[in-house]
């Protein structure tokens, strides 16, 4: 079955579950491919794996890239950072300018730039892929995010579309756009993920201790769910996680897994870089800094002893906050995408990405790990919107939101009252009691700014900028702070001008 | 009064408020200085304002660097950024080695630590300074955070120390660390500062429209609270700022000013660390995305129209809720010093700062905008406490928050029911809780990753990472996954070998 050397269409760099996953896929889809990796073992699994099908692995990187039919078509499938540089430099003497490489790991984007600018000029062709789905999604349809080189992506296309996972026939894989575009919304994706996972764990938290449910009961709960309007991949490998037993116990192997969460960095890029575009992501916020806290085990420990008793039970009947809960779910997650689409959008504007948000929901359908139910609805509010400034400006969105609105106040009211934390939870709710503000109490903090750093305010109804001596600097030496102020008003408005290298410092606080 | 050139003691460059009133406030203390700026009205507004005093502005450097004394001490109070390195490029030529410089400005720490190894190769001495107290505390006494080049602060330290606020007799300055300590001290100031101000803000938001109480009572509670344990700087200019009406009308300035929070970045970057150094910051992170979140107002009040109708009152007692609400604030303002000092301790463990949590506190006790009645209470917290982990363990603050439980869980309660956003308020109450939780449900996050990512989780009571095959690749295809899963278990330990760089990548989610 394995083709002659210089058939092989298409090259894998890594073969880790991933690597070998998708070439596996590739392979069903009758695509003649090689994978190379330095660690025989990983190409004797490819081996064995791939026992019958057009699939072949290289510890040698020469006979790797001869392999291929030019122009080469690679993907590297190996950890973000240096190693990709390092990997990069490697095989580059060996390829030849036309060659297309691909990045199909979770690369930061600005280094996707970087690199994108830095082979181009050496005449390759490069573009940067989110792949997510993980191991099955890899094997079986995983969605996937290209950006960059469109060409490239053109001559790739036909095979990435093969191996997409597909909701109603359409394939989940879609160019993204120009540059590190393709990256981004991979981030994006993971801070969403982010974001789920810990209003999924703050839901176990509710059931648990706010509810006092056992495991079977929980299971049950999240099993419920999975199969109405919270269908979703999170929820279905919950239900299955509560019913998965230790090894050679009667209890589940959750309960033996420390509660302290690891992370790879992308949802903690995805909060700082909201930050820099000042798109306000507070729910992944949330969900990372949880990850953060969770790893001070001892000192949970120690602060748990002082401040005892833990929380306790949710005041209320349990079959109606079970029914508030559910709503309470639907509500954060909703507020977890919105704020995902946001950030896709002030990113899109800032990178001139283009980013056709109904399209991202629609690849985010199937294949990867934030699909879900919901993300029809997502879909249709971004295809049928005239640009949309926000999902929940749409009107069937509103509707399913404000469904939801008594359920999550009542439950985060409940977990406030009990001790159970939900930061995540509240978050959603702080967001969208926030953003349905028309007159935020955020003039205070504009006239505080000014008051103890001259960094001026604006007015409204009023252009420009303006500054006020809010108390003369000796006034308290002079005379009380105070009513005595507005008889000497000093407001002025503060010209516009360019300033000089050596200047003014308004930077102090 | 002018000293004769070459007889000054120190140098300013950018004549800013900040720059001069630093200045003056040298000169007052009898130091003869010389200010350097490129724009003639800013040197003659020193003029003016330093007249009879031993100060004189340049706005040639040329001539500005002949007059001062040799080894010359130069500060640099320009705006963060491209405009510091210039500055530096600009004036480097006309100095001798031996030299000292110091940026007082709100520079990025890794800039500082750039700028510092630079300085030091070019024979120059260099450290960073935070400098904190806006126009006034310039004026009259600021509080200083310098860090970096130790010999060189000790031979400002006699100024430094005169011109600084006082408390108790004791100057509101010490040498923070090595590298950029003191900038990156002043940093997370702001990041407190930040919390601080949205805290007041979200006050000002339940008073208004929770309690329905009007500009003149809201003045009273905010300069009653000043009166007591939440004394601090910033309540009292936000009880200034309640009394100062807009010039030649009868209502408050502040009714007129956007409700668009603006900011300089100090606060971002302290969120976006936390993050990289893994210190859970949420109350900080909260008020960052606060501020960008007031900034979409179209949107805000497009949302506001479809989301109707407004917050509306709080439920309860008008006193008891006043009642509970300081005990709110004072809650949350303990867990805003708190975050900030965990993460001063997590930032002096990775950059080796050795930060003396006790000293921070006591120079922030005066003349910086963080001032407040509760900073003696950090002081002493890690005076006495040998090397404490976190402010919360403190017996005396432990007192102090389980005291202000009650009226915090009752506050936020309370505005969650009504529809009143309290994003910070609600992540401190979240941080408290999920701190004071010895089992969080986090372990079910860990579950989820090895699940779909293969990224292992590590088990209670046994070393090492393992990775369980939670369900056959074909288990949907073959059976329902569930009960059977346990029966064919598929934990593994997983050896902790050295990746070599080509191999998996276990980055895909």
């Amino acid at each position: 079955m394995s083709p002659n050397p210089t058939e092989f269409a298409f090259g894998m760099i890594g073969l880790g579950t991933m690597g070998r996953n998708l070439l596996l896929n590739m392979a069903d889809h009758h695509f003649a491919v090689a994978g190379y990796d330095k660690n025989q073992k990983q190409v004797d699994l490819l081996a064995q794996e791939g026992e019958g099908k057009p699939v072949r692995g290289f510890t040698d990187p020469q006979a790797f890239v001869r392999s291929l039919k030019t122009p080469r078509a690679i993907m590297l499938l190996v950890p973000a950072g240096a190693i990709v540089d390092s990997v990069i430099a490697e095989m580059l003497p060996l390829l030849t300018p036309g060659d297309i490489l691909i990045d199909g790991g979770n690369s930061h984007f600005t280094d996707t730039e970087r690199r994108a600018k830095d082979l181009e000029n050496k005449g390759f062709h490069f573009f940067g892929m989110g792949v997510s789905g993980g191991e099955e999604g890899a094997r079986f349809g995983p969605s996937m995010m290209p950006g960059g080189d469109r060409e490239a992506y053109k001559t790739m296309q036909p095979v990435f579309e093969a191996i997409a996972a597909k909701v109603d026939g359409a394939p989940c894989v879609a160019y993204m756009g120009p540059g590190a575009a393709g990256h981004f919304v991979k981030m994006v994706h993971n801070g969403i993920e982010y974001a789920l996972m810990e209003l999924i764990a703050e839901t176990y938290g509710l059931l648990k201790t706010g509810l006092g449910l056992d495991n079977a009961a929980i299971g049950q709960v999240f099993a419920q769910w999975n199969e109405g309007r919270l269908q979703s991949f999170l929820l279905d490998i919950t239900k299955d996680i509560f019913v998965f037993k230790a090894p050679g116990t009667d209890h589940l192997l959750l309960d033996d897994i420390k509660d302290e969460a690891r992370s790879k960095g992308t949802g903690k890029w995805t909060s700082q870089v909201a930050m820099d575009l000042q798109a306000p992501i507070p729910t992944i916020d949330a969900a990372v800094s949880m990850r953060d806290l969770s790893k001070y085990k001892q000192l949970r420990e120690q602060l748990a002893q002082q401040y005892g008793p833990a929380a306790g039970a949710l005041a209320g009947d349990k079959d109606a906050l079970l029914k508030h809960l559910e709503q309470a779910f639907y509500f954060s997650m909703i507020m977890s995408y919105a704020q995902g689409m946001h950030l896709l959008a002030q990113a899109s504007a800032e990178y001139k990405y283009d980013l056709q948000l109904a399209t991202i929901a629609k690849i985010w359908r199937g294949g990867c790990i934030i699909r879900s139910a919901f993300l029809n609805d997502i879909f249709n509010a971004f295809e049928s919107g005239n640009q949309l400034a926000h999902l929940l400006l749409d009107k069937k969105v509103q509707e399913l939101v404000q469904g939801a609105v008594p359920g999550m106040r009542a439950v985060v009211g409940a977990a406030v009252a009990a001790g159970v934390a939900v930061p995540a939870y509240a978050s959603a709710l702080g967001y969208f009691d926030a953003f349905r503000t028309a007159r935020l109490p955020s003039n205070l903090i504009q006239a505080q700014r000014d008051y103890f750093g001259a960094h001026t305010y604006e007015l409204v109804g009023k252009e420009g900028v303006f500054h006020t001596q809010w108390t003369a600097l000796h006034a308290k030496a002079e005379a009380p702070a105070g009513p005595q102020a507005n008889e000497t008003p000093a407001t002025s408005p503060v010209l516009g001008t360019k300033q000089s290298n050596v200047e003014a410092s308004k930077t102090q606080s």
